[in-house]
């Protein structure tokens, strides 16, 4: 048995949403005529209670469009030191749009709105660049898939709006924010100019993000979409796959979590675990005793039995549950892990 | 019954896709670990004689992908006033890559070897941009579905040998002028340092183009690609299609060219029509009288009929033959025109 | 004796430029307290009748600010296809502002309203730039410096005003322009959003250029100013030449016009000349018979005589007067002609 | 009497230096034809043992360029968090060059060769920015003047090539460095791949900074220095001061770092001062006591002796010596100081 908990972005559709996908009705995208990429983006703008959608072949290019439509070359936006967007996006943010980025730091991947303000360069002092944007990421990817206080967004928002501030949400992960905390997306839409949403992972589609925020926006967005390559033709059968998910499986994350927290109370009971990180969605970071059994031997171990997990280096290491890590699949793991 | 004639983009998979696309092994295609886009990048790459090959969500980011491969930003590339790069790509040029065009002009989107040699900005003089690309486009979409003559693209290839110039070719349509020349790919692979082609348009595919070169700028495409977001995840569903295309709709490409030419025929004896352009592959481009009936009033009747075309402006307009143009809509489709 | 007709760029201050230069008031105007550089931006503004005016060290970096503040990466503008922003600037349209240009021809350097609106791409098609810049070019350098007839320019205007495009000018030679059309630069200011004008040159100062117009894009201008680096200390000895310039130099710009025209009625009476094109201002465009003289023979006569010209290919070459070119040296070269 | 202390950048040419500018041979340095700039431009060369060297209106344009020399958009450079091309170019870094920073930490602006190792993305990892170059500031300016141990600049060389990275150095305050050091300009030509060197501050020149590097690298600086809009015609008025200061002027850098020391032993007998900062060079960091005298009412007290200062925030402040404080005004400064 073959058991990855590499990440949740390799999960593969469930028979029901490939069924879903073969039947669905599609259109040219480019001219705007694909029913099922209209009918996601209208289900997730109503959604987030935001007046449009748009559909991108990635989470990347989502929050590169919106990055780029909040800034202008030579200005500066404000994230997290461990953010998606400044270490995993290709180093975009400086080509696509020209801006720089002010890093914070903090716990979990969170900062607090006294670090915003502090970060922001005064507008008057052209020798630094203009601070115009900032981006949150929830959950924290690199925070161990952490989910941030909404209260301390909204204070976030104030700083955002005091100093004309755009502010956008990275929400590769937060329907697991959503289902973690029981919050609505509509709280969110009111918090946020766009937010990014993210089909792949959890939710179990194959291929797909939304970003969503205002009509001027979203029109804006598809200029930008399009010098990006990212209009695609008969898109639909993707787009239906990201409808399905949106109306089965974002309670299913319920699962994911749980799932987690039982493997952090193994992980927990065994001696060479020096450290399992508080465990609030699905990933779990956890640290082992390098004296007595290495990340490679461990790593090594665990392959043997089948097993596929991700060493971050020093002795860390990540596991992330997801839609494929089935409850037979978890029943094995659980056992392989008390038994090493 | 409705005839779309607008674009050989409009067409859906075909039952047999279909059951391919969904029944495609799959993987994360981030990790590379997606056997069916794996297997459309060799395929592809064979076919055209290259080393490597990269699947994009499109066209527009296949030639922006290999535009920015051979260029730096400042320097200028060298195509045809009618291309689509310059015209329907968004600004991409620019805004992607920071370079400039210098337009030739010419027949149908043709241009000759020794206009390009007059357009190459002297290198030392640096006032001017750097020129370091040539790009060509075959068919010509603008003019009219027309196929380079090979012989000329190899006279251009010397003059970007001597002036180190790189050569790109947006292969949009290009299976339809291997078709109609009976020229094999890797005739073009000798010829082009980079070649993108289309799986949508009349291969039939919903999404997908493919760049073919070196092994070295495939992974720098790479790097660029995830920089658009243009890395999917378990893109092997749309890539599945691109393989059954390549195995069974080049060929087929010839009906669309046959139907095409049946149309200008009719087109001829219409009392109206002032002129047919040439039809070399499945576009058709002719003009009518507005004296006897407005572009307007052609257009309205058609559709009435059930069918649509497109206005190019002054009297032109255009018709696209296709996979979804069925015999039975040509039948119909030449009955209306000859009533009309 | 040495006479250079080569271009008006060559000529160096005069004494009495260079006494007001020496004894010139400075600061470190990257604090806004260089008085003469305040001195000389006061008087740019006040002259077009606009809110503020920065000074920059080159013509180059005067056009391209003004084209970064009119656009945003992405967008297209329109302008002559002999202009210097498209041609002579090193490709920093597309290297500074991410934008492409919309080439048009005319005779001169000259284009009209009706090209305009033909040049601008509908804003809702979104596959093709968004137009939003018109720049102009007075006197047109590669059209044999001719003025621009204001008519002309108050239609464009509206075209610009009703398609919401901004409108820039680059005046590198509008003094020119203003003398020889007894123009007043306020007439000009009234018109443009932006207009550069160029110290060097005719004014004979030895380095710097005004941008004028608001006082909000001053303030934008300042901040790309300085991410383009051009930003000086103490600017004033530099700024202080203009000033003079402004003082001094324009209305002796008619000399240089005078002695231009009277250069080319000696050039119609010599038989190897096919060709002179009508002269407004001080640059003299002319062909000679290549049966006769060629262009490399007549160059290489003249400067036998010490007097230096630019052929400009296909046997056309250029002649332009300036401040260095006195009376004297006028003399010598008609006689010089006249015996060629 | 005015005492102004708040930059190196403030002084002005002395008597001496402006009669040099003014009786400087000049001619137009766009066709490379100024004899003043073109000396410049050797003796810099010379001094570090480069090939080649290119004259810049501001120390910001020859980083800038630079950094585009050594990077392609999408890439990453290392800098300290302090570094003046992260915080005080405008947000140049990703405008001109899409490039991002990789920000370092460590005292007075230092880091060292085992932090570089760490900063370097996995270069085949494709997710994060390629690293390309190393950035370093010498002396350090919002490190307070310090000087690097120049072991450790050849230990981070090292690293550089054995990860192909370029190495640039911001030579702003490089003079400083050498006289207090004891080191040679060649010492400094052998490490690093460019280095930017200031005319202004400490040298008194009112304009300019000077880049060196090979032949090739020079000849490319020219395009991109011609981009920015860098260009300038008559420049040896200003390249004139240049060469006068190289020859007199890198010496008497010993006094104001002498003055420097000297303040700071007064500053370290006042009781409201909390802290001064090591004085190596000609910049002066100390930290007063709010509870006893707040900053600003410190500052006031001074301006009403005629006296400039800066404060930086928290209580800390900044005092810059330099060739227009004289020994006059130094006195007066001390006893100002002793009497607060």
């Amino acid at each position: 048995m073959n058991i990855n908990l590499i990440s949740d972005t390799v999960t593969k559709p469930s028979p029901e949403m490939l069924q879903v996908m073969f039947s669905a009705g599609v259109g040219d995208d480019v001219f705007k005529e694909d029913p099922s990429v209209n009918l996601l983006e209208e289900k997730t703008a109503k959604l987030f209670n935001k007046e449009a959608a748009l559909f991108f072949p990635s989470g990347t290019m989502a929050n590169q469009t919106a990055i780029k439509l909040h800034t202008q070359p030579g200005e500066q936006l404000i994230c997290h030191e461990y953010s998606h967007i400044y270490n995993y996006e290709g180093g975009g943010v400086s080509f696509n749009s020209g801006v720089s980025c002010k890093l914070l730091k903090g716990n979990k991947g969170f900062f607090d709105a006294e670090q915003v303000v502090k970060a922001i360069n005064p507008p008057e002092f052209y020798h630094s660049p203009l601070t115009t944007l900032v981006s949150i990421e929830n959950t924290t990817n690199k925070g161990g898939g952490s989910c941030w206080d909404i209260e301390e967004l909204k204070s976030i928002k104030k700083v955002c709006t005091a100093n004309k501030l755009a502010y956008h949400l990275d929400g590769a992960r937060l329907w697991n924010a959503l289902v973690a905390k029981n919050e609505k997306p509509e709280e969110y839409g009111a918090i946020f100019d766009t937010i990014s949403v993210c089909l792949s992972k959890g939710m179990g589609c194959p291929v797909g993000s939304v970003l969503v925020g205002s009509k001027e926006q979203m029109n804006k967005a598809l200029r930008i979409r399009k010098i990006f390559g990212g209009g695609m033709r008969q898109a639909g059968y993707l787009a239906a796959a990201g409808v399905y998910a949106l109306e089965n499986n974002i309670e299913r994350l319920r699962e994911d979590h749980k799932k987690a927290k039982e493997i952090g109370e193994v992980l927990r009971t065994l001696t060479f675990v020096k450290m399992v990180e508080p465990i609030e969605t699905n990933i779990i970071i956890f640290e082992i005793d390098d004296a007595y059994k290495t990340e490679k031997e461990f790593l090594e171990q665990l392959l043997k039995h089948g097993v596929s997990l991700i060493g971050m280096g020093e002795g860390k290491l990540r596991i992330v549950t997801h839609l494929d890590y089935t409850l037979k699949k978890h029943e094995v793991f659980l056992k392989i892990l008390k038994n090493i």
